[in-house]
Formats: structure tokens, C-alpha cells, sequence
């Protein structure tokens, strides 16, 4: 198969065949095809776009480059992947919750290159925690306690690390055919049955609009289903950052206060609904409504904190810091960023506060860069907050106090205020099945 | 100047500036951005085009990113190039004829990958030929003699060679942007003041129909004459071999014939065109019927023969090979293929004859290949010609019978023929001038 007329059709806008397709994923995955070439298809791919069959075909190809886990946990294999956000930590609220209701979570994260880390950089903020586990020891975990989330494995869809790295420096993120095999080609791969996505819409998410964010939704649910597994997509918003703490020990202490009960808003709610999907796509929940009692149940009884404390000491970390979270990593500088003055907090650029994370070291800039684990900053006001000049906009954990200053100038050109009152940031736009799209209420 | 923002603004359909484009050539002359992104970059070019300023500011870029030659030659330096074809020397012809009527004709060529080697492959055929030669060497020939033919300085234009690599492999090729700034980069760089360009049009041309074709002409023409050089480019047929030797001693030996006033044909005709072009732009004649009587002049006087054995000679050539072919490399299998029917031939694949001479070994595959500068074929009837079974259609030079074999088979699949009277092929289509377009008639 010539790597040139390959790409010569489909810059002529031809639809590529399975065979076509399959040898371009397997000279990504052995190296034997030069990026160059990757890159030039890839550009092409952005432009002329791929019909339903060549995704389809795409995302098994990626699946099936690498090894096929069919982990026997006794019970349905499920997943739920977000396409990424500020603040949002889903997983760490979900997993634990999901398996004290009888779910098997079986949850492989990427490290990401981004404004905070993923979901296993802020796992690691917990002491002795370890996030690379032969996959063995990952199953026999989930088998025995529910949950578990490690690093993604590198034998697991090969092609997708050599296409996403030149994705992200060839400015072709934003496909659609490419988005969808890269995330369902590892969730194939890892042998998820049940597959929750949460499609993020809003100024930094993947797709800038609702109408992009659901075509995106519709097409990862098309190609689920046609694989047979059970999935849905919900898609929420993005105006501002999910949870209100931003960093990753930071984010792991949000998670705690939410499972211990302590605290609630967006996060939760937003947590609530994905579990109660994954609840219904695994079939141990055949409401909506009795799903989110399951849930509820599980908050109030403590269980799913008691499933956070079993997978942290099983993956080898301090369980304690569930009952203690200043056992988590502390910042040096602790400063309140007051209001200059009155106002409705009326938008947050969540782009801009994502990159002051960043910089503070919470996120790294390049593969190579360490993440401070302490650092990052708490929102203490949300969008439609009323705001006196003097109270306290954002708490930040910074290193240094330069760094906080910095900070400082950062968040507030991020922040708009009006004088009138502004609405609440929308959460939950849509679900998507299927068999349709349901808009949501909230 | 971040490559990954200039990809995303061609992406995006956007107009490069001179800013980003400067940065781009730059990157990819001294190597510093890797090939991954320009590729990308590449296929976003040909898929969503550059409007003329930024052409003319990609030709400029690329021309200044290595040696600018101003030779003095005491005279007009004059350039001709041709987009390719199969069986087209008329390089051989012109150089030394134009020359022969007072020209300066300074060529630089590539090796090229290709049906058959380039015209310096063509060259390095005569015993003794040198075709790498010190820039003051190739412009103190053309001083005492007229013209030269050497192959490409690495100092020329070296943006061009990163990105002509790229393009052969990413199909990236047919853009007219590029081929535009690729072409003329070179020739401005090397001084050229008079430029005729011969752009070819039919199934095995770079532009696949004459529109395309015209348009690409005009492109060059327009922003040759935007950065002051006398430019004129001649769009003409390529629907059979132009001359009736493919393969490169062949083809020096038809160049021969032609200046020895043994041979005549569509070569001849299309050389003696291209010729009367190149004296008008160097303002040696002031109308065409004046240039061609000057041409004519300098094929009967032998003028033409006479100079094409100085430049052998200035070359290290062994200019014998002028008064006797015979001493040029001969091929071992000598075999004359014959017409299986009675009819007309109607059609040739041109593409496919220039691969039966690659697998020949009369072209390279990649760059490591050596040429075999004996082998090749030549065509013994033209489009138009009635062939009787038992008529010699083809003379194979060939390295074995093998070779001699295997040729016949891919010769024979690529004609066509018919019971009817088919046409002769048309040799020129059109002439393009900074103030406007004339059809010609033949």
C-alpha cells in the first residue's frame, strides 16, 4: 500500500478504504511511515473531513494497533471520558461512587500536556500513590474493590500516541473523524462495554460551538454503538471551571470534601448525572431515577469515600488523607485575591485562568516539564455572584510569592464584572444516545 | 514566530503575511522546523490556495533564503524551464542555438526523480561531461561561449530543496502556489533577467487540463513581471512523448540530429518556438518571424551544432560525440518491437511510457538509484501515424532481454489504435504574456 496515493485521495476528497485506512494506522504504530507523510494526511483529513464508514474504520484500525484487553472483572467494564476542561475532575468523584454501587470501573487517563495535569497527575499529589500498574494488577484491583485508574499503557493503541502527538503540533486537534478515533480506539482497546463521554462546549473546549459539540457527540455515540457497546454522551458546559478548585492536590481535596459530604455545587451535580449514566450503561440501574438514588445513597453512607480510601491503599498511596486532606501537598504562599469592587462576576475566560494555572506549575508546558502538585487556586465566587469590593474573588496556592503576583494580574484579567445581575453559568446542555439527542433542562 | 499559529491560519483559510511566510522559509531552509509541521503546512497551501501577494511573497522569500547571483555575462541572462515531460530535450537543442544567435543562456537543472533522468543526467551521458561546476566556472562559460548546463548549486534557493523533497512524498505537488515559488525562486536566484517557461498540459502533466494549465502560466507570468524580469510562457501539448527518443543518451542523440539537420518533428518545431521566445525576451529580436529566421540561420549554418561542441567541450566533455552518435553509451539489446495489427495509433499513455523507461533503468525511483544512460526507446511511430502489422512501432534499447521483454508488454498496453483516421496530436495551445493570453494554431 503506497503512502502517497493515500494521501493523494483523500486530499482529492475520495473516501479512504478499510484497507487503506488499515495500513496508514499500522505504519503509525511500527514507526515505518515518516511523520511527515502522517502529517500531510492528517491536514487532509482536518479539510476534506471523513464520512461515518472511514471513522468507523479509523477508530477500529487504532484499536486493534496495539493489544485488546478483555478483562474479566465480573461485570460489565465501564468507562467514562471527558474531552477535557478546567477544574474538572469527574473521575475522582465518579469512580469511587460508581463502584459503591456494584460498578466496575476500569479507568486508564492520560497525563496530558494541558493547564493542570490529568487525572492520574493529580492521583500522584496523594503520597505513595502509583499510577503505573502492569495490567494485570490494574484488573485484579477493579475485581476486587470496583475501581481503579492508572496510566494509560503503551501497548494499548499505539498509532493514537504517534498521530496525537503530531495533532498537537500540526494545529489538526479540532477534526472530528480524529477526535473520535483517538479517544474510542483506547477505550476499544482497555475493553470498556459501557462507555459514558462528556463532550465539553464553550470558549476553551475542543469544539467552539453547542451545534459542533453535539455533531462531535452524535458521531463517538454512532460509532460506539455500531461497536456494539452501550454509550452515551452528555454535553456540558464549559463557561468557567467545573469544580471550584483548580491544581491537583487541590482537586483531589474537592473530590474528598464532595464524597465526605462537605461540600456540593456544580461538581457534584455534574458528577451525579454522569455516574447515574454509567449506572444505567452498565445495567445496574434501570432508571434515571433510581440510578441517582443508588448514587445519593452512596454519598450519604459514606460507601463511595470508603472506595476512594481501598483503591488509593490498593494502588499503594496514604489512604489517611481521605479523613485529612492536609496530608495532601500545601502550597508555601496562601493568598486571598480580594475584589477591586462591586459586582456581578458576570464571565470567566477559562482559557486564560487555565494558562495562569499553568504557570503557576500546576500543568506542564512541554512532555518534559514536573508538575507542582501543591499549587494552583480556589474560585470562591462563580459566575452570577454578587461580588463586594474587599471580599475574596480567588484563593491561591502558589510557590513563591512572585508567582502569586503574577497570578493575581492573570485572574482578574480573566474575571468580567457587570453591574446588573448575570446569569449562572449553564451545566448540562444535552444527552446524546443512539437513538436521538434529549436536550437538558439545567 | 510560532509555525503551529501559521498552520492554523492557513487552516482556517486565512491570508499569510509576508511576516509568516518570511518565518516559514526561513525554518525551512536552515532546518530549524521540523519536516512534520511543514508538510502540514504543505497540504493546508494546496488544499485552501494563497491568493497572488502571498505567492509572490513565498517566491521572493524562497529565492533570498540562500545566494543571489547577478552574473555578468554581457548580455541578457536568459533562463528557459518546462514543468516535465517525457521524452523533452529541448533544452539540449536551445541552449546551444539561442546561444549560436547571440544568447546567454545560463541553465541550471535538476537531477530530478523521474520517467528519465533530468537534463543533467542527460548531459553526464558524453564521456568526460562535467555537470557540477564552481558558480564562477558556470558563468565563465557563458561568457565566452554563451551557455552552459549545470546542475543546481545547494546555495540556490534552499527552502526549495526542503520543500520539493516534501512535496514528491506528501502529494503535495499539484499546487500552484507552490510550483509557482518553487520554479521561479530558483530562476531569480540565479539571475535569469529573461524567462520563457513551457508549461505542459494533458494527462501526464503536472496540471491536469489546459485551463489548470493556463492558469498556472499566467500565475508564473504575472509575478515574473511583477519582479521585473521579461517573462513570456508557452502552454503546449503533452499528449505523446515530444521527442521520439526517450532515455538520456537517446535524447542527446536526438538533440544532435536536430542540430545536425538529420531530423525534424514535434521536438524540433516546439524547440524552435521556445527559441524564438527566448530571443524576443532577451531583446535580440524585436518580432517572432525575426527571431525564428535567425534560429533557422544558425541550424543550416551548422552555427548550432558548433556551439553545442564548445559547451562540451568548456564542460570536459567529449565533444567527438557531435560528428559521431556512435560514441555516446549503447544499450547490449538492440530489439525492434513490431505492431501486432493493422491501424491507426490513436493514443498514447504517456505516463506509462515514462515508467516502462524508469523500470528500464533510464530514471531513478529514489534518490540513490543510478541511471543506466544507454537504455530507453525510441518511438518509431506517432499519434495519427497507419501502422501495418510487421511495422516497427518502437526501437527498445534495453540492458537485457529481460528488460527487453518486460518493456515490450508495458509498451504495448500503453497505445491505443483504431480503424478510423485518428488526429495528430496538438503540440501548442497557448502563449502567455504579462498583458494577456494568445491562442496558437497548431
Amino acid at each position: 500500500m503506497d503512502m502517497i496515493s493515500i494521501i493523494e485521495d483523500k486530499k482529492q476528497g475520495k473516501a479512504l478504504t478499510r484497507e487503506q485506512i488499515g495500513a496508514f494506522v499500522k505504519g503509525a504504530a511500527d514507526g515505518s511511515i515518516p511523520a511527515y507523510q502522517l502529517s500531510a494526511l492528517l491536514m487532509a483529513i482536518r479539510l476534506n473531513g471523513m464520512d461515518a464508514r472511514e471513522t468507523a474504520d479509523l477508530t477500529m484500525a487504532m484499536a486493534s494497533s496495539g493489544d485488546m484487553l478483555s478483562p474479566k472483572v465480573d461485570g460489565v467494564p465501564v468507562d467514562k471520558h471527558s474531552t477535557g476542561g478546567v477544574g474538572d475532575t469527574t473521575t475522582l468523584v465518579l469512580a469511587p461512587l460508581v463502584a459503591a454501587c456494584g460498578g466496575k470501573v476500569l479507568k486508564m487517563s492520560g497525563r496530558g500536556l494541558g493547564h493542570t495535569g490529568g487525572t492520574i497527575d493529580k492521583l500522584e499529589s496523594i503520597p505513595g500513590m502509583k499510577v503505573e500498574l502492569p495490567e494485570e494488577e490494574f484488573v485484579s484491583i477493579v475485581r476486587r474493590i470496583g475501581c481503579a485508574v492508572v496510566g494509560q499503557s503503551a501497548q494499548l493503541a499505539p498509532a493514537d500516541k504517534t498521530l496525537y502527538a503530531l495533532r498537537d503540533v500540526t494545529a489538526t486537534v479540532d477534526s472530528i473523524p480524529l477526535i473520535v478515533s483517538s479517544i474510542l480506539s483506547k477505550k476499544f482497546a482497555a475493553g470498556a462495554k459501557a462507555i459514558v463521554l462528556d463532550v465539553k462546549t464553550g470558549s476553551g473546549a475542543l469544539m467552539p460551538t453547542l451545534e459542533k459539540s453535539v455533531e462531535l457527540a452524535r458521531a463517538m455515540v454512532d460509532i460506539g454503538a455500531h461497536a456494539g457497546r452501550s454509550i452515551v454522551a452528555v454535553v456540558s458546559g464549559m463557561e468557567e471551571p467545573l469544580g471550584s478548585h483548580v491544581g491537583n492536590a487541590l482537586e483531589v481535596k474537592e473530590a474528598i470534601d464532595i464524597l465526605s459530604g462537605r461540600t456540593g455545587g456544580p461538581l457534584k451535580r455534574v458528577s451525579l448525572f454522569l455516574g447515574s449514566q454509567m449506572l444505567l450503561a452498565s445495567g445496574l440501574a434501570d432508571t434515571e431515577e433510581k440510578a441517582r438514588q443508588m448514587l445519593e445513597q452512596a454519598l450519604d453512607s459514606g460507601a463511595g469515600l470508603q472506595k476512594l480510601k481501598e483503591m488509593i491503599a490498593a494502588q499503594g498511596g496514604d489512604a489517611r488523607v481521605c479523613d485529612d486532606v492536609s496530608l495532601l501537598p500545601k502550597a508555601p504562599v496562601i493568598y486571598s485575591l480580594k475584589a477591586r469592587r462591586d459586582g456581578y462576576l458576570s464571565g470567566v475566560n477559562g482559557t486564560a485562568l487555565g494558562l495562569a494555572a499553568q504557570a503557576m506549575g500546576a500543568g506542564r508546558k512541554s512532555k518534559e516539564d514536573q508538575i507542582d502538585p501543591a499549587v494552583g487556586f480556589v474560585m470562591e465566587k462563580r459566575i452570577g455572584d454578587f461580588v463586594k469590593a474587599g471580599d475574596t474573588l480567588f484563593t491561591l496556592h502558589a510557590a513563591t510569592l512572585d508567582s502569586a503576583r503574577e497570578t493575581e494580574e492573570r485572574v482578574l484579567s480573566a474575571l468580567s464584572f457587570s453591574d446588573t445581575p448575570a446569569p449562572k453559568a449553564r451545566l448540562l446542555y444535552a444527552l446524546v444516545r443512539p437513538e436521538g439527542v434529549t436536550e437538558l433542562a439545567e
